[in-house]
């Protein structure tokens, strides 16, 4: 049997390409010598539109759509006005590629720094919405810039687009031993959007006997993430509530150098994206700091995602022992700490 | 001279009513002699809804306009649909009497709990757009309950209201030893509101230049709040991300137990409300277990809006004074927290 993964990588701006580089280093370690990897590289992000003002072009969109999955570092550089790059590359192919699923685990490894007192055992997932909600670039400004301007951001959300994250939602919190779902909205001040999750929620639970559910607004969510973190297994929620809470899940499991996340789209018509929550840290750029940690992990949930699960066990387990061992002492390198791991798996 | 406070009280539901009664323990307790309280009481809540179906009827929104102020306990209870409460009493009362700044101090007093290690020193103030955002009750929801349904919700944001909030807290943060002040949104992603509160904020703070200021996403924002949140100053901030924050906030700073607020309308065209950012906690209610501080520390920023800054600073520092003796051994009952209060102002 010869199997092969076609991979597209997307360092993108920042310390993207360092850590992708440690991604693909542990990739090629860990992968069976008899799985054929193929990578190819795109040159998006912050270079290139100030090189060309493209930030993803159709062509590259409909060559990337013939990958089996794609890895990206991290987009963004403050070069470039805020917003340009998010939403013509990143939240682009997040919406061409119908990414519904933003799944972001977050579990507190054993000797990584927490700021919580008492490190409470923190294991659960974050599935967020990927497609919809405030993200749909749907608004927009009136007498732009005098005094009586109006700008509007519409949060749109179909029974369709949040049943289908929902039933994934189920589906994931079914399979782990604690079983337990918890929505977060805001449905006390978002009445038609909270409806609309609350009722397909209450309704898909039905068909799930067998996983407790729990509700809470978003505020709420944000005082148990730091006081009993431990309460939560699986979360689904919103694309712009489950944008914060995994920032703050990063934050208290260790930091971003440490957040995985996957662009999945479980349908499998598109490629799903996988690449770290932290952002593309211009300010550490080059100087080998970077923790790849995170994209290396990212590289766990896409070898999951195609079917390799003892591959992805093993970058999982590896990185569960370097945080073991990791002294606190002198600090590693980007390429230190990838090394670290490729000898691991 | 003769002096008056002419009060509207709405204990609303759950503790709320025990809360607020020792606020008003705390506020006779502190008042000169000179100064003449007279205090109304509404019935306003799940009860009288239950009732009456009545959230907050015209004579009533008519008679609170003549009062000098409002403090509130807490509105909600599970027995109410969600948010009939919430956009029909309390956020009607934010809108109806222009309550343009939602005002949220953060403090870590001494020898409160915190989830956080090692106790940084935590110090600011969070000035929460209280009238626009997704708050305004825009949006709808088409084919409601069939699998075609589409629901949205309606982000408003003017300049007239972006403008007024962000000079507020300019003005604050100039009137403060640190002088710093942080701009909160997500304007990477929601672009059109995102560029007028970044292009407002920008064109004020020419005026301001002893403010250094700051911008961070609310995703980062969280971050900070655990592991750095010595670094803020005044935030100044959109209505949900402000929600959102101030949670997080008290979460941080020993819980909600402490967390006050004053919902403001500088103009003094309407009176303002103060209330603890605490909900109606109804598992916990009638039981003399809540803790009053968050009310009482309303009630001293009620008398700051009213010019009893003496008075205030003296609540505040009997809070202080009284956190700094708890032993954390056997809990006080509401009572015992108000009447220790009481004394000590
Ligand atoms: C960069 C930004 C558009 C993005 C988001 O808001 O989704 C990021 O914060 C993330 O969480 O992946
Ligand atoms: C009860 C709810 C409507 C309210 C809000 O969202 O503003 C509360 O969470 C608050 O922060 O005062």
């Amino acid at each position: 049997m010869s199997r092969s993964i076609d991979l597209a990588v997307i360092p993108g701006d920042g310390i993207g390409q360092e850590v992708v580089a440690q991604g693909l280093k542990v990739l090629n370690a860990v992968l069976p010598q008899d799985v054929k990897l193929e990578t190819k590289e795109y040159d998006l992000g912050a270079q290139r539109w100030h090189r060309t003002g493209d930030t993803l072009p159709d062509a590259e969109l409909e060559a990337l759509k013939n990958h089996d999955a794609i890895l990206l570092g991290a987009i963004g550089d403050p070069s470039v006005p805020s917003g340009v790059l998010e939403r013509g590359l990143l939240l682009k192919l997040r919406f061409a590629f119908d990414h519904f699923i933003n799944l972001r685990p977050s579990k507190l490894f054993p000797n990584t720094a927490t700021p919580l007192a008492g490190r409470p055992d923190i294991d659960f997932v974050v599935v967020r919405e990927g497609t919809e909600g405030p993200y749909t670039g749907n608004g927009g400004s009136l007498r732009t810039g005098t005094p009586a301007e109006v700008a509007t951001e519409v949060s749109v959300n179909t029974a369709y687009g949040v049943e289908r994250v929902v039933r994934d939602a189920f589906e994931r919190a079914a399979a782990r031993p604690r079983k337990k779902l918890t929505l977060v909205h805001k449905n006390n001040v978002l009445v038609y959007a909270g409806h609309l999750w609350k009722n397909t929620f209450d309704r898909v639970a039905a068909e799930y006997p067998q996983v407790s559910t729990d509700y809470l607004h978003v505020d709420a969510a944000t005082i148990f993430f730091v006081t009993q973190p431990e309460r939560f297994d699986v979360i689904v929620t919103d694309n712009l509530f489950g944008d914060i809470l995994t920032d703050l899940a990063a934050a208290v499991t260790g930091g971003i150098g440490l957040a995985a996340s996957g662009n999945i789209n479980p349908t499998g018509a598109f490629p799903s994206m996988f690449e770290p929550v932290h952002g593309s840290a211009p300010d550490i750029a080059g100087q080998g700091k970077a923790d790849p940690t995170a994209t290396i992990l990212s590289v766990a949930l896409l070898l999951r995602h195609l079917g390799y699960d003892t591959e992805a066990t093993r970058i999982e387990d590896a990185v569960s022992a370097d945080l073991a061992e990791r002294d606190g002492g002198t600090a590693r390198t980007t390429d230190e700490i990838g090394d670290a791991l490729a000898v691991r798996v």
